[in-house]
């Protein structure tokens, strides 16, 4: 094994995030379940955007909002997503270029549109995710670059990668390559209504090997286990040999291995404005700690303060640099 | 005069902002002044996004911002200004009407984009602009819609209005509208460079009646006396028999009357995180409380509370509704 040119390289769905603040009411008449993504068509996502309120727009995508955070933290970070050449398409490549990420997926030239998530954000700080995939469906192994795959420590995966047909090859293709160069494969389960679509192949995934690192929160893995009881679903993780970070809101999070449970608490935060990114950063965190070769709850620790930043203000990227914020802490030396 | 179907239209350049945090050195080593407002081209505006960092984007332009801040008071607003049918101006005509303005201008189905504006934000969270103008340069007489200036009680227009040519027409066709439908005329001075520009005309609609309200900062009104001393500026804008509003950053603001100068304090904030947008939303408080029959003091209240929520949080258009706000801090009944 070779020394790794990248510390995390992410593979998963390139979204421009659409935000707006709503009520609850707003969600209610229309249906949608709070907290959850729900894949909309190009024509809903219209309809919806006409009736929603002003909006901002940034960069999102849930393992690209890692891979970003990872670089935040100043990692060596890449990041392979399909876009297309518009102005949504121009405005992901910019950011996550801009945010220091080697960003190699050539952007289509034709087709659907860049994928765009409507993210209703109610006055808890919830937010409720409707996502137009567009391009993100035309993402296949094609698009999977080996050299960087073979040249990352850590490969990312998202969940939702299952959602547009050809991705899920291109996660396997990428699982592959990187075991085959002796790099590890995450995964994180990225939504508990994702779990119900795929549970028997995520479930295949842990059990097969395919996945070193798993991340979850706490209603994905009772959703992966179909069990109402987290502490049923803990056990049945803790015998599948590998690592698992279960996340729990304010309550913190488990560090699962074979050898046990270590629970690590969460950073509290003055106000939660925006929940969108907080399980996202806590893996961005998570995994540049395992890249340093941190120990586990290190790692959870670096996860934690990472997500209590984003959910300090609107968007799923950081707002501030991670380094300095994780020094400043004492997480990480001068 | 019947009664007005507006409480206040803007007309002004209609902006997508394109925000990203900054450090010092960034400004220096392009020579860009801090805090102020600088036109560039297109090229020029590509070349710095570029080179800038992942960036937010939110709906911006001047007298815009204020307009859509009046409306979150509860006002009855319209605004006037130009877009490109691109997925920018898209992104500006969902947002105002989003935010429950009126917004007759049709988008420019050919030639130049959206106007954007390359907002830098540094540590302190002081503003730094670049425009490119884009379609913004075609906003002209035609696009004046007198029976909308004749609705409102005030026409509120902004001095960046000066820099496309046809626009300066639009202003002066619009405030002979207002003033014969015995309507009242305002305007802002804009930036201290804008000024520098078009200091004699400024002038000279200050003088020729052609404004009955004026917003400053403390900046643009030294500029525009070409005096270092601002008590020399006050007093001169004190002999032409407008209602005056000169802000002051922290220090507050003063209410400037031929009758007298009275002084309105600032609202702190915990913490300065982008004050773009400030004088905007000072301006929209103001003439939302002007609207309301409200006297002058009360009026710099709902400025400086606007102002407060808006140099909160990244982008220039308030995230909390203002009427709630002023509610719970007595400045507004139930």
């Amino acid at each position: 094994m070779t020394s790794a040119r990248f510390d995390v390289l992410g593979i998963g769905n390139a979204i421009i995030d659409v935000l707006a603040r709503t009520e609850d009411d707003f969600l209610i008449k229309r249906g949608l379940a709070k907290g959850s993504m729900q894949l909309i068509s190009e024509a809903d996502s219209e309809a919806l955007y006409h009736d929603m309120g002003p909006a901002t727009l940034i960069s999102g995508g849930s393992a690209a909002n890692t891979i970003v955070g990872v670089s935040s933290f100043g990692g060596k970070a890449a990041f392979i997503g399909k876009v297309r050449n518009d102005a949504a398409g121009e405005a992901f490549a910019h950011d996550i270029r801009a945010a220091g990420v080697h960003f190699p997926t050539q952007a289509a030239t034709e087709g659907k549109a860049t994928a765009k998530c409507m993210i209703l954000i109610t006055p808890d700080g919830e937010r409720t995710m409707n996502t137009f995939l567009g391009t993100c469906q035309d993402l296949g192994p094609q698009d999977v670059d080996a050299d960087c795959v073979k040249a990352a420590q850590i490969t990312y995966l998202e969940g939702y990668l299952w959602d547009p047909p050809a991705a899920k090859q291109a996660f396997v293709k990428a699982a592959d390559i990187a075991h085959q160069a002796g790099r590890k494969v995450a995964l994180t389960l990225s939504d508990s209504f994702c779990v119900d679509r795929y549970r028997d192949e995520f479930l295949d995934l842990i059990n097969g090997g395919t996945v070193d690192i798993l991340f979850a929160n706490m209603h994905e893995l009772r959703s992966l286990y179909a069990t109402a009881d987290l502490d049923t679903a803990v056990a049945a993780l803790r015998r599948k040999g590998l690592l698992a970070v279960v996340t729990c809101s304010e309550q913190g999070a488990l560090v699962v291995e074979e050898a046990g449970v270590q629970s690590c608490p969460a950073v509290p935060v003055e106000r939660v404005v925006d929940t969108t990114g907080a399980g996202d950063l806590y893996a961005a965190g998570f995994l540049f700690g395992l890249s340093q070769g941190r120990a586990a709850l290190d790692c959870a620790r670096l996860g934690a303060l990472a997500a209590s930043e984003v959910i300090s203000h609107i968007g799923a990227r950081p707002d501030r640099n991670l380094r300095d914020l994780a020094t400043a802490e004492g997480l990480l030396g001068h």
